[in-house]
């Protein structure tokens, strides 16, 4: 979820009034600023082939954490700018290239037996909030028939389980995510988990071509110090790897970008700038995240 | 869930090869054989006024039990044909009934303070299973606000809190329902749980226009004996009251029911009989059923 | 269809760069600027009971439609910021209000039996553009009815004919809406016809909590002179009054009223500002002005 | 639409109570009952590398049309158990076969630059009859382009132009599909029209896995002599091709089925037969049919 008063979001933003969920850009200000932060370290390729890049942003101390306003890790961006065009086979390559970087990630021992839950964060009935719960639709689940048949009985033989909830927001559940996804765990006991969430960008540029995977959990609430309902290696147990696109950015920030202050009016609040074709885009982008999935745990 | 095959239903049916999730159907069967049954009691009640009959059924013996093929506990029916009917105003004259039987069956001390969940069952992206999560849907959710601003947040002072979760089905998560609930419940503590299901009936007649509420919880699975995923006060140590409507009769019910035998081909296994506006009818039933619960719990 | 590449909108602006489908909002130009313009009138009435406020535009002159950026006619808007607020009784005095002045604008004879074409423009599968074809969904179609069985088998005896369609976008189509619409017009022959759309305003203080109606019709196309598509009583041959809610702002038009300029990158083209709750709002929204026609046209 | 009262059906079933839009079905009967038709030729062909099997019946004479209830004319039958299965590849070899079988009928000179009209018949919200919409949803549509840049805008420089329409039905709408349809031709000038529309089946062993392609137009409502509302060349001045899949049996089908009467009890009525995945099914087989479309047509 990408709103400011959300239960959800990737990170705690201390240090700007404006909210960006991508480490990239919390790191691309610093670099507009000329300073450098010690503890943050920034690797970037680019596929000329299919035209992506993949940005690597690693906060190693506390301090870069802070200077940052995003927890320590590793945070791994996919941009492209075809991610908007609905190429199908564009879209089956960006698959690929995501199921590698998801791998890397996943402490998992692929010749192994693991069990991973994953989680369609958001809220289905909002649009630019539902990348989470379509994903969660496309999945190929398998720990039922691990459970029911053995693991032989899937195509492959070595294979992960893959499990999935979408849980639900607050507003509809009148629960904590946290509770909810505890509870699960402490019952289905996976080895990892993936979860998937809307994001905010800062720049509308990266609306809809922007896959961010991060190592450090997802974080809910934005208010310094609440790591009470953090979805993470910490709180669970168990590693969590957190994928998102940006779908919106906050109203108050395309003024900043234009003018470089944020002196927004109050109505501003709650208005989030979106592409005109978010409905399509959220769907489209749900089958390529579902489909790196699939094939990075299969 | 409504299938023979499927993960929840209500019933074991052990004494007959066509399923009805009805207690009112089975003990039916009874009567047209003029078989009387021990330990079970029957009583019907007619509302001419708003065309409304209320049925109660209450199996008393673990051998009524075993007769009828479902759990010792009490039935209640509401049945009327006025319900597969788009009048608002009588849907609301039925949420308000509904609300009654509802608390009559609820262990809850009104004027306290208690939790409810509420559990949307069933596969929201099949329009006959979809009920359970349509009604979760259109809950009032309070529990978060009790939480974070106190019982005096509410309009009313003395409110139940309640919570909903839409679980979602084996295919679609890859974990038993049970061991979901389970590990919510242990988290959030509830006082009670209400679990929201479509149903097989065994008549035409009833789809859409009946809906049983009972206190003996939701069984999954068929099998005798298969008691490991029931959700139920012995196996989540709090009350379930389930609420359900028939939207399917099983294709090889109409056959039974026309010529009195069950030679069925067998193309009509995962069949099943529906009213062509089951879209409309569903939707509009689970706006009932909403209702119902917000009012017994407000 | 609010954007300014769409086939429909129901203004062409050559005086701004930055689009408003409000004439209010056109002429709030003029009166922040301090410049009169002849041949528009302007009339405000505040409803405090219901707090909701009700202007009346009219341009009577070329020369104010060319200032306006707005073809000559009647403006009716009703503004409430409680539009947004999910009151279902609200909601209902509002489209009482609303069949009232649709009513003034309509050229029926009431006491007749005119025939109306309602079509909702739009498209279904882009939530902020989904008003139109909403609103069509919820009308009490009766047009079939009548022609079947008389207007004596309706519940009250005098009554106009409703039909609807829900023509699509040109992208969906292939086709002009117009060539749709006159076609479908020639064969049904309809008294006069109502045109809901998706709007686009200037400030987002209005967004979804604004209604317009117009005596104007539809203008499809933004540029000057492009008569040929309008939906209007020049080109179709009947009275075609708009109802509109402005469900989004272009993103430039926000950076525009915060710093007075427009100079805006090239990458908020395509990009709109709408409030969060955007997919309830014009759910809610169209349900209140279907309920608008109905009243108007029993 | 499927149903006995609806507005459309690809047949008038004058000797049997029980319907099936199905040519080969109808033509069944007689084969049963050793019974031979003069002027209806019937010919199969199973391509058992794709196991499908293509059937093709032709009726030749007025009193092979009365003997089937069927108009004059070619009717194919794609059937294959495989069209049930979630197997993207296999779908795709049924669309380049569809595509081969619908070019047949089409009277198109396909290097030359013909304009087709495709029609969505049947509910959107019906999930049962909501094929022809969901195939509209799904096609390429290329006239408005063509109209406005030229065929060489297109990818391929000899392309047809494509339209398409879902005009709802009378329920919704108020007017007869005809009505509509014949409006738009008449602006639209389209050289053929392909209508998309969900069948009655008899067996549930044809539902969703049975194609149905006819060059004989679509034939609304079940009355004898009621050719008013024909969609067909003689009512609208050019070819109309028909391609439907069965989604329902009417419940009454199935008791006659098992037992060989009908003697069916009156809450049958309404009530249809559908497989337990309809709502995937349905939306699966409208891919498949919109890129049989849209290779036929490219």
């Amino acid at each position: 979820m990408y709103a400011n008063s959300s239960e959800h979001n990737t990170g705690m933003n201390t240090t700007s009034n404006i909210r960006t969920d991508l480490a990239l850009e919390s790191q691309e200000r610093f670099v507009r600023d000329n300073v450098e932060i010690h503890g943050v370290i920034v690797e970037q390729y680019d596929d000329t082939e299919r035209e992506i890049t993949v940005s690597r942003v690693v906060i190693e101390s506390e301090k870069g954490a802070k200077a940052m306003g995003k927890p320590k890790g590793t945070y791994i961006t996919l941009e492209s700018p075809n991610l908007a065009v609905p190429d199908e086979d564009y879209h089956r390559e960006v698959s690929v290239l995501l199921s590698k970087e998801l791998q890397k990630l996943l402490p998992l021992e692929l010749s192994g037996d693991c069990s991973v839950l994953v989680v369609g964060l958001g809220n289905r009935m909002v649009t630019a909030d539902s990348l989470g719960p379509l994903v969660s639709d496309n999945l190929l689940i398998t720990r039922h028939i691990v459970k029911e048949y053995g693991r032989l009985a899937l195509d492959k033989s070595y294979v992960h389980e893959i499990s999935s909830i979408v849980p639900g927001v607050m507003a509809q559940t009148g629960m904590e995510t946290f509770e909810i996804i505890k509870g699960i765990i402490e019952k289905t006991c996976p080895d990892a988990m993936i979860a998937i969430d809307a994001l905010a960008a800062r720049s509308t540029k990266r609306l809809n071509r922007t896959i961010q995977l991060a190592d450090t959990g997802i974080h809910p609430g934005s208010g310094v110090g609440n790591h009470r309902n953090m979805l993470s290696k910490e709180s669970l147990g168990i590693p969590v790897i957190a994928i998102g696109v940006p779908t919106v950015v906050e109203a108050a920030a395309i003024i900043h970008d234009a003018h470089g202050d944020e002196s927004i009016t109050p109505h501003l609040n709650g208005m989030y700038v979106t592409p005109k074709d978010i409905d399509e885009s959220v769907k489209r982008l749900s089958f390529t995240i579902s489909e790196g999935i699939n094939l990075a745990l299969s």
